[in-house]
């Protein structure tokens, strides 16, 4: 099997960290940014120097392209992303992007000719945290979200998304929708699992299902001297009650069903005063659609109940719905086998955040290559990674790839 | 037994209730403002027609008294406050203020002389709603408060107490700290104890022991999609079990002992974000000093039992204590006396809000007496009362300040 330079990868990582750094060894680099420009200009600097040429989309996603030895086969695509959160670390998106670089670079170095085109992409705004929603790079690519939607979204300073793609220079032309033959992503897995389970490579077999729900509890409020116990419904106590049974729930559908109550809002709060009116929100996360939808029926059976039970009124609503994203069984097995060929520590793992490759999937066959990060830490300016697992993950994508794109004889 | 004229007291009241009137049929009477004002010049007005000669304090007391035939003798004192909240009642405090009154009227109608003098206080801001905190206005005058503590308050828009009597002319110069005979306040309940019981009259036995917590839970925030259940540290989670332990401690205490949690905040909350700190307050509530010690003490030790089992940190602090306030026994026994005399339906009581007597209790010997209030709402304009309940308790302060203060025949 094939190796990636593990040195030159690590080297373009750090290069790359350090546009934005932030004081405590992270990155900002906020989609469509000053910082965000840079390191966009870092890795097409780098990728002409690998004989790469670049294209960029309406909405700002950009291509480099190494050809193949046929004119007619769509590209092979590995890619991720650049912009980071405003107190991000070095790896998240970063890593699919460079890894994609390094994998073109040792090719180069190897001379080895592919039968189909390689692409790394960097799709814009992955993040999310200077405009929402989140991952609308890869959205407008795969139609998901219409190009004019994209553009008229508006950072907090007012500030369109087609006004920062004039003013980096990356209102591009390259046509939306061209054919993808695959899509690898090569991510950090943003959890502990790896890590608990001294895994460096994850297979990962697709995006988990997401349903997210508001609930409401109307109880009275009251004086909280004068009103004695039975006379009272406590919207709070109630509530306290119900997210138990969601806790509850996880272990009933454990190991795959996660459940969080993420947010929790009292209604005209004060100390002295019984909640009379509360919210909050449950996340629910299940591997498969029809588990999903059986939790979200005991979330509403359940806490029916103990509103019944304790003279409460609960309503449930959604907020949000995101089906099970299985990722396409050839390239998912092209990364088993590059995992096996180098004889890593693997298993096969369930993506439980989103990335870009949740929307790619839906457009062309897609997988993912996970590697541990330091304590399941992300989204976090103390983010890390071993730097052993960073090469092996970008030898995963370079033979998985490879094999996928065809080497020419 | 004497009665008082319920009709010409519930003019009164229906009168006082059209100053800051609002839409939905209550009042707002701000602490010394505009409102507040014109609220105490009515009532002075009626004084004076009554006979009653004025003073008021340097804090805005203000009293009006009722001469007596001993010279050297103290005042037997009723009161309570003409203030509001901003969507106040017609009857919080103006009830007590107004059946004081209607003492004197019936008194001067019986031509009925007493050998004490009798004085009606007006409790400067009671409410807290415009300057905190409460009562300051009767914790000035018992000597738990500093005078120039109380005028250097400051309220939203940044003027002082001190501005505001002196804008007012309410700025008095009364002496602090007269001697004071007795003290008896009527006042609505502001719970549903005596409606559910079907009183029209409680005869207060004093004020219930309170103690503030606030409560820190620390776990570890985490992504939502991303950690195995098994690997968290769910703040919330852990709340929600501690939040059940409080409202069973109220259980293991009934029915004495009085549990609420009235305020969670999660730090840095998120849908999609297990939650890694919050706070929740905690307010318990106890007839007797020595009880609420065990029940602060079964909080400490029934929430960190919690925090052990889940891998949390959790940390409890007192944020306010104010111990039990027994009334003065002979004050109590002339309240059951007059009730027990007009024959009214009746039980005794401890008062589960502030009042000016609480602090009054500290001061000289003091009793309340308390009636019903529809469906227990109070800091509601929907307040509201039974007229016939209103006269019974003005009966009963009649009868109880006329034994204190000695009939002359």
């Amino acid at each position: 099997m094939l190796k990636i330079n593990g040195q030159r990868l690590w080297a373009s990582l750090m290069a790359m960290a350090e546009i934005g750094a932030t004081a405590r060894g992270g990155s900002c680099r906020l989609a469509l940014s000053d910082e965000d420009r840079a390191g966009r200009e870092l890795f097409a600097h780098w990728c002409t120097e690998a004989g790469m040429s670049l294209s960029v989309d309406p909405i700002g996603n950009l291509f480099a392209r190494r050809p193949g030895s046929d004119p007619d086969a769509a590209p092979v695509m590995m890619g991720s992303h650049l912009d980071t959160q405003p107190e991000g670390g070095r790896f998240d998106g970063v890593y699919g992007v460079l890894a994609g670089l390094e994998v073109v670079r040792t090719l180069n170095d190897l001379g080895i000719q592919t039968r189909k085109p390689l692409e790394v992409a960097v799709w814009t705004n992955e993040e999310g945290a200077r405009f929402t929603p989140a991952m609308f790079g890869s959205a407008v690519f795969t139609g998901v979200m219409a190009l004019d939607a994209a553009l008229a979204v508006r950072d907090a300073d007012g500030i369109s998304v087609a006004q920062a793609l004039q003013r980096t220079g990356y209102a591009g032309s390259r046509p939306l929708g061209a054919a993808v033959d695959a899509y690898f992503e090569a991510h950090i897995e943003q959890g502990p699992i790896l890590e608990d389970n001294a895994k460096s490579i994850g297979v990962v077999s697709g995006g988990q299902a997401i349903r997210w729900l508001d609930v409401q509890v109307e109880g009275l409020a009251a004086h909280a001297g004068t009103t004695p116990m039975p006379l009272r419904k406590d919207a709070l106590y109630g509530a306290a009650q119900m997210i138990l049974a969601v806790e509850q729930l996880a272990a009933d559908f454990a190991p795959q069903g996660l459940t969080t109550v993420g947010e929790l809002s009292i209604a005209k709060s004060s100390r002295n005063t019984i909640p009379g009116l509360l919210s909050f929100t449950v996340d629910l996360r299940h591997h498969q659609d029809r588990q999903i939808a059986a939790m979200e029926q005991q979330v509403e059976e359940r806490l029916q109940a103990i509103a019944g039970q304790r003279g409460l009124k609960v309503s449930i609503s959604r907020h949000w719905v995101s089906p099970a994203t299985p990722f396409d069984a050839e390239c998912v097995a092209a990364v088993q086998q590059a995992v096996d060929g180098l004889g890593y520590a693997q298993q096969s793992i369930v993506s439980g955040a989103g990335h870009d490759a949740i929307l790619l999937a839906r457009y062309c066959p897609t997988a993912m290559v996970f590697i541990p990060c330091v304590g399941g830490l992300s989204h976090n300016e103390a983010e890390d990674v071993l730097p052993e697992d960073v090469r092996q993950g970008a030898d995963v994508l370079l033979n998985a790839v490879l094999a996928r794109a065809g080497q020419v004889e």
